[in-house]
């Protein structure tokens, strides 16, 4: 690593020799593989960008001008190449984010990890320079898979706009996003791609420079002056000409001299330019380029040499709902699948393998995915929308106006819902409990167990006038966790003990414990028995609307403890609270969940004992309460108020 | 109105002359004129389509086929030629609605009024078809405005990925939305538009037709054999072909028969085609047509001759927001302003006239607004983005991943806030204040009247490092409610009457007014008092957060009432409320707002009544609680239970 270890800012690229910067791009292809084995983290995305982010550091000069990441996962090379290089700690509390971060680095400017945004900060970034008149550059990065998405088209046709607004867009094209790009956009790219003309002329341009490194690069900037006409007739320009974007490409990604010369016209031209650089996610790592899957898009910890996970894994929410899937897919024909590009993440592919009429992968394109299926609902199928929880945000108003405006039966399963972690604060699903609530008709259910994910989702799918919505957590499903009783559509799942009653009441409190927690609240009423409060442990299973029973069992207990792994605000317990309010019952409530701020990367269990949703933090605070309504005084509880801002 | 008549479904047309059909199309010109000049409504949209929809009804065998309008509004023409000829009451309670509707007819599919949507609900009607083998065709009306929505781009690029689903996407392009149509594709149908040899030639073609009624049709289409090859010579097949989907076009959108024959071969097709059809907004009506702000969109009761409002209107919301900032524009170089297509509507004309170069309408775009937003405020601005509240929906994830967790001071001014009433469910803009709660470090302003405005719009753009919202409500803002005390950044609007109060107490209710609903709590307060029953009335002003002094003003009452225009789901009522448990006051609390379902057409006033959201309404409840806090029978407070679904 001679040469990364010199690199403490992307003005040190400045000296490097076009061989130095092949050897350069070498290590830190060793690097990225060797660091990312032994931590997990998105490695097939950053090996394929790592001559592009050098030929970017080169042009332009972060931060005065403004090298922006779409779906930032593909900045580790930007970090490496911005003074940081310390990987051990990478997605871990305390260590580097996975995503480019503000309190990282002055290099960095958009942390969120939902796709399609870059244009439109671009295009922001851009106007202000032109507002203020500062004569500085912005250069954004965007996936091929990311052009799907429809925040990309405004931003484009708003980019094109303004002819004399300098900005440069690097489409970094490796015919996929998690799987491989989708739509007509894709079938464009390819035959940009496979102009034959033009890709031998650059070969060849190519070949001759590899011969002449000395002399290279003027001679190939000699080369592009009489390209630049013989690439008109040559390549198509496409549709980003026809929009008034003008395009450059396309571009071996990963010939360094070919990305930076591009890249130098492009930032000289004056307007907007597309540069169009052709990768392979996954480059120059095998097991990468051999998976099938998504070429390793991210990886727990591996081995590094064969690729292969160091620690098997069990089952999981999502293998436990694409195994359901395909059960309901042989019962029902009118079952059908939606997915915005992440078949596989969220569990899809036996399903789409056995029915591949009936599975639709709408690309990076949330909003198509809800709308679209609004349109099967009411053509008469049953469409299963599943995608991670965060990114349902992204179609918050087709679920509102299309979906649920037309009381179209279509099941949206959110996975990796709640606290996730180690992706850092735009990667927890934490805003669906709350967001959703206001959606008229709409039943959301939390799933505690396996059992119940397929239960639920079987029946979220009878349902044929409203959306229903099932969500549940990231990783390994824990033990099933058996109902004692049931309630209406609730299950109790702990009982007080026998004499914990009086005539007019069943225990001091009622837990009511929202999916995956159910474990937690156990717990807390165990806590609280050591106590001497008796509890009551309840799981509403569908916790919109909120169960008509639950306002009657809540009255025989002397308060009501909500616990949702979501924002408070307007979440589960807010609606608990409203519920009671409507019917009159003026118990005291204390609502536990995630405050309203958005979370630092770290574990969940981590995250999860720093904004106190464990057992005993929960359990002491219901203590103090119980302590202030028999009349102790109120210190107990003031001294642990329930986590706020 | 002799044809108009007779026509009592799509059917009646099959067997109308040429010559008929022009006479039908004058007929219907005639109608809308005339009847929207009496009720108001969307007048210079339908004026463009009454021969396209013709043409499509003739083509398509709607229901079977699926015919579908983006933003509905343009579906007058449609409802005249599906059996809804009675549009005196077009927009009022009982009547018709504006937009299509289920309810009224099985011609109609889609019901909201948000754009770009439509080809996301073909594609998915298209895919059922496919699935299930039905032999049914679909049609879908989109202007060329709401192709600059991000909706219409994921759709178009997932209907290209299968060239053998039929799907007919007309384009009904009048070169603008509300406004005149931006961005660079705008500048690619301009281009399409003209090319001349092939608009001579379809010129020659009309008239030839026009010449010879009665063979015209089978001549036209034998020319049009022989046309295609032409066509695909002289015009320019565009990004549409780039993509995959066959062009048909440009089409002359007001002849019926030229319309006809494109539509009869894409139908024919068997794959996904646009046809381009060029139309006038306001076509037929001169007084529509020299309206350069935008050719009557949507007008009120006016003089059908003249096109003249018969009421004038006086001061608004809108018009003092429009007026503030152009003073902030005055003042403060840094201020730029975003529009999503509604320059205009929001009221930045004037600050569009006086800063042409800090004004951005990015069209109908709201994810790009928001997105573009944060890379201004990113790059030194703040910038104010002005849409209709329930078009924030659009932009919820962008708010909430780009601009706060980006810290972004950027502020969004919802127009239209609260219940609109004759616009029907989706304008409703009753969603912002729930589902904004969720977003950190994001303040709400709700002001209460034009000094609010001004002086909440002030406090909203010196806030540089976190998003801030201010709310409004539609239509005439009314007269100034003064503030008789403060609490910290609350205004007391009302001192409950001095011997209300104890020493510990001042008295029975705390009264949580939002924005414009201040006089209605007022309202409230009076006829509490003639039951007896103290209030004080407090305007919190920022919603969000909850005032830090609220809970110890809270804790001098017995009950704590919210009064709020947007939905009670995670409302402000809510947050109120969960204000409260957290600071451990565990008063009664009833929280009055929109009941979450959607809201049928009607005005302003009879939802509002309809919903229970009167001040008589609401004080009969709040005194049946405090009755029964007085141990008087529970009977009363039962009898008028707060407002549910």
């Amino acid at each position: 690593m001679a040469l990364l270890a010199r690199i403490k800012g992307p003005r040190d690229l400045d000296r490097l020799t076009a061989e130095q910067l092949e050897q350069l791009a070498a290590e830190i292809r060793t690097f990225l593989v060797e660091s990312v084995a032994r931590t997990g983290g998105h490695l097939g995305p950053n090996l394929g960008v790592v001559e592009l982010t050098i030929a970017l550091h080169r042009v332009f000069d972060s931060p005065r001008d403004r090298v922006l990441w779409d779906t930032g996962h593909q900045a580790y090379v930007h970090k490496l190449l911005t003074g940081r290089q310390d990987f051990a700690k990478l997605r871990t509390k305390g260590g580097l984010s996975g995503y480019p971060s503000r309190a990282e680095s002055e290099h960095d400017v958009i942390e969120n990890s939902h796709a399609s945004t870059v244009l439109g900060w671009a295009d922001g970034l851009a106007k202000a320079n032109e507002v203020q008149g500062k004569d500085a550059h912005v250069a954004a990065v965007i996936g091929d898979g990311a052009l799907t998405g429809g925040m990309a088209w405004e931003a484009l046709n708003n980019i094109a706009e303004a002819q004399d607004r300098p900005l440069v867009i690097v489409v970094n094209d490796n015919e996929r996003s998690y799987a491989p790009t989708i739509g007509g956009l894709a079938n464009h790219l390819a035959t940009l791609r496979t102009t034959e003309g033009y890709e031998r002329f650059l070969a060849r341009t190519k070949d001759l420079l590899d011969r002449t490194p000395v002399v290279g690069k003027p001679l190939y900037e000699t080369l592009h002056g009489a390209k630049k006409g013989l690439k008109d007739f040559i390549a198509p320009q496409g549709m980003f000409e026809d929009l008034g974007i003008k395009y450059v490409g396309p571009i071996d990604g990963h010939d360094v001299t070919a990305v930076e010369s591009a890249l130098l016209r492009a930032k000289r031209f004056g307007g907007p330019v597309i540069v169009h650089c052709l990768t392979e996610k996954g480059r120059g790592y095998l097991p990468a380029r051999k998976d099938e899957a998504d070429q390793f898009h991210a990886v727990g910890v591996i081995h590094p040499d064969t690729g292969l996970p160091v620690a098997a894994s069990g089952e999981d929410w999502t293998s436990v709902f694409g195994d359901e899937m395909v059960k309901l897919g042989q019962e029902r024909a009118d079952i059908v699948a939606i997915t915005a590009a992440m078949l596989r993440p969220v569990g899809l592919k036996d399903f789409a393998d056995e029915f591949p009429d009936r599975i639709y992968d709408v690309g990076i394109a949330e909003q198509h995915a809800a709308v679209s299926a609004a349109g099967l609902a009411t053509g008469g199928l049953h469409p299963v929308v599943a995608v991670y929880a965060t990114f349902l945000n992204r179609a918050f108003d087709q679920v509102l106006m299309d979906v649920a405006l037309h009381k179209c039966g279509v099941t949206f399963v959110l996975d990796r819902a709640g606290v996730t972690g180690t992706d850092g604060a735009s990667h927890n699903g934490m805003w669906d409990m709350s967001v959703l609530q206001v959606v008229p008709g709409l039943r959301i259910a939390a799933p505690r167990d396996a059992d119940q994910v397929r239960a639920q989702l079987r029946e979220a799918v009878d349902v044929d006038d409203a959306p229903t919505v099932v969500r549940y957590s990231k990783g390994a499903v824990g033990p099933a966790v058996p109902a004692v009783g049931r309630i209406g559509g609730m299950d109790v799942l702990r009982k007080p003990s026998a004499d914990a009653g009086t005539s007019d009441r069943d225990a001091d409190v009622l837990l009511v414990s929202v999916g995956a927690l159910a474990p937690m609240c156990l717990e807390i009423a165990d806590l609280l028995d050591k106590q001497g409060i008796s509890a009551t442990v309840v799981d509403p299973r569908w916790v919109k609307p909120v169960d008509e029973q639950l306002p009657a069992l809540a009255e025989r207990h002397r308060v009501v403890v909500t616990v949702e792994d979501n924002v408070r605000s307007g979440g589960v317990g807010s609606a608990v609270a409203q519920a009671l309010r409507d019917a009159g019952v003026d118990l005291p409530l204390r609502d536990f969940g995630i405050p309203e701020r958005f979370l630092d990367h770290a574990s969940r269990k981590e995250v999860m004992a720093e904004i106190g949703l464990t057992a005993p933090d929960i359990a002491r605070q219901v203590t103090g309460l119980v302590a202030r309504l028999d009349g102790v005084p109120a210190a107990r509880e003031q001294d642990s108020a329930p986590v706020r801002d």
